[in-house]
């Protein structure tokens, strides 16, 4: 039995509601549906995870909470700390790009630039908060917040009704474990990109272990492995492993902008390439949403490529 | 009695239904959403009218169809001539963003750029589809052009329900005038950039009249007058007129991408600059749709202004 339950879900998108957006569906040709994650609150789904985390913690200690994290998930709890009035300190790599910072720092965050990397920046965080008593919220590998992440697919089973696959991205794979929890019944088509194939990996080897992280998804989904509590879901016999190559990415991000005037992420494109380049083949009849969930992109290069 | 009925509106959804998209709504605060039309084929709402026109028409005649058009339209025309397999000749003023320029070749339309301004390219469309025999698809005085962008009215009132107001911008008027007779019901509150005020023109003077044309919406909503036909509509009993700064567009289009990563052209945006700088302040309680109505817009300047 999975560590996260439907039950936490539902509680979940209770908790959450009214901070975050119910973001739409839109149906792109005939059993197609794009779900629009990627306009909800700091840009991406991260909020929903970093909102169930802290709403379930309780009273929040008053040194706040503490998170490591490049992208997403540092602006989503900077964002869910600033609308619930708490300190929220981030520790950053120092690879971490101005825009990022400067991002973070708009939401009114403690921000700690520290090691090369973002495992060197979570030891350092998590060593902090060891000393402060902030509540850590993790990006992928907390019950909460894959409950939070979940909501998703509980939302487009409830706007869409009957739904044969959802495909969504796997970085850390909260988001993908998430909605397998929250929309039962249909396949799930868990999508990586070639270059960081963290869900693959585990798969082969029968548990999460470290890959090699590169290419153009780097930045959103460059855990280096598959979290624990996320194996135990993706494992499963539903979910289904899909890899991209980061041409396709690549492609899939210019076509969602030129079609739809839908400005993702690359990471936020990855599912939708499963698609456009045809290595997931819907079948005659089959009713398909493909989550698109992040935006924090510069737009500029939406034409560009 | 209007000179475009509901059931006009209804009947041009049912005729363009499968070539238009169904743009999604979201509520973005209690009681506000977005019908975010902006992410309709060729990025804006142009093509509901544009195809209701063609399929009206019955056979299309081997010279297709002519329009002039200051982006959008001209964008509309092309994809749904391009859609329907007939040829499309586009006449665009000299003010014409590169972006929609570009837009139109890639589309596969012969484009002409000519005049100053919309109504000099009107000119010289009206005397070449006379000499060639062309469809011509007005940007928005013809009823089946208003019933066609109608169709954005009826779609959120079924996806939303109970309605009080709906906001919308006004160029021609055909939009606006369109929802008025599409969403049956609300009150319809018109939009218009201060320096380009073809509706309150129009109403002060008791019909239609040139304005001067200029500011950052002049791309798209630079008619130098309102069309007959919506004048007939937007000067009814229904429809309230709100005159928005262009300071408050250019702010309300930052704060669409800021919030929402919508990205919105400066017209696209002026309706939702009505709710944002306060011109428009809804009571506790009231249902508003704010249309986002268009998106052909360079997306490097989404962050800069």
């Amino acid at each position: 039995m999975s560590a996260v339950t439907n039950e936490e879900v539902r509680a979940a998108a209770e908790r959450i509601a009214g901070h975050v957006l119910r973001t739409p569906v839109m149906e792109v040709s005939p059993g197609l549906w794009l779900k629009l994650e990627l306009l909800q609150h700091s840009g991406s789904f991260k909020v929903r995870g970093a909102f169930n985390r802290m709403l379930s913690a309780g009273e929040l200690p008053g040194s706040g909470v503490i998170a490591a994290s490049g992208g997403n998930h540092g602006l989503a709890v900077a964002y869910a700390a600033r609308a619930l009035g708490v300190r929220a300190e981030i520790f950053v790599p120092e690879v971490t790009s101005p825009v990022k910072v400067a991002g973070l720092k708009a939401l009114g965050a403690d921000i700690t630039q520290t090691g090369a990397i973002y495992s060197e920046a979570a030891e350092a965080a998590a060593k902090r908060g060891a000393e402060t008593g902030a509540l850590p919220v993790h990006a992928y590998d907390q019950a909460e917040v894959i409950a939070g992440q979940g909501t998703t697919g509980l939302e487009l089973m409830e706007q869409i009704g009957e739904v044969d696959t959802v495909v969504a991205a796997v970085g850390g794979g909260g988001f993908a474990a998430g909605i397998a929890v929250g929309a039962v019944g249909p396949r799930i088509v868990a999508v990586e990109p070639e270059r960081i194939p963290t869900l693959r990996a585990a798969l082969q080897a029968g548990e999460p272990v470290p890959v090699e992280v590169s290419g153009v998804g780097a930045d959103a989904l460059g855990a280096t492995k598959l979290g624990g509590l996320a194996f135990g879901i993706l494992s499963g016999p539903r979910v289904e492993s899909v890899l991209v190559t980061d041409e396709a990415i690549v492609d899939a991000r210019r076509e969602l902008w030129a079609r739809y005037r839908v400005a993702a992420e690359y990471a936020g494109a990855a599912a939708y390439a499963a698609v456009l380049s045809g290595v997931l083949r819907p079948e005659v009849g089959e009713r398909v949403v493909v989550v698109v969930c992040g935006s924090n992109t510069d737009p500029a290069t939406l034409v560009t490529g």
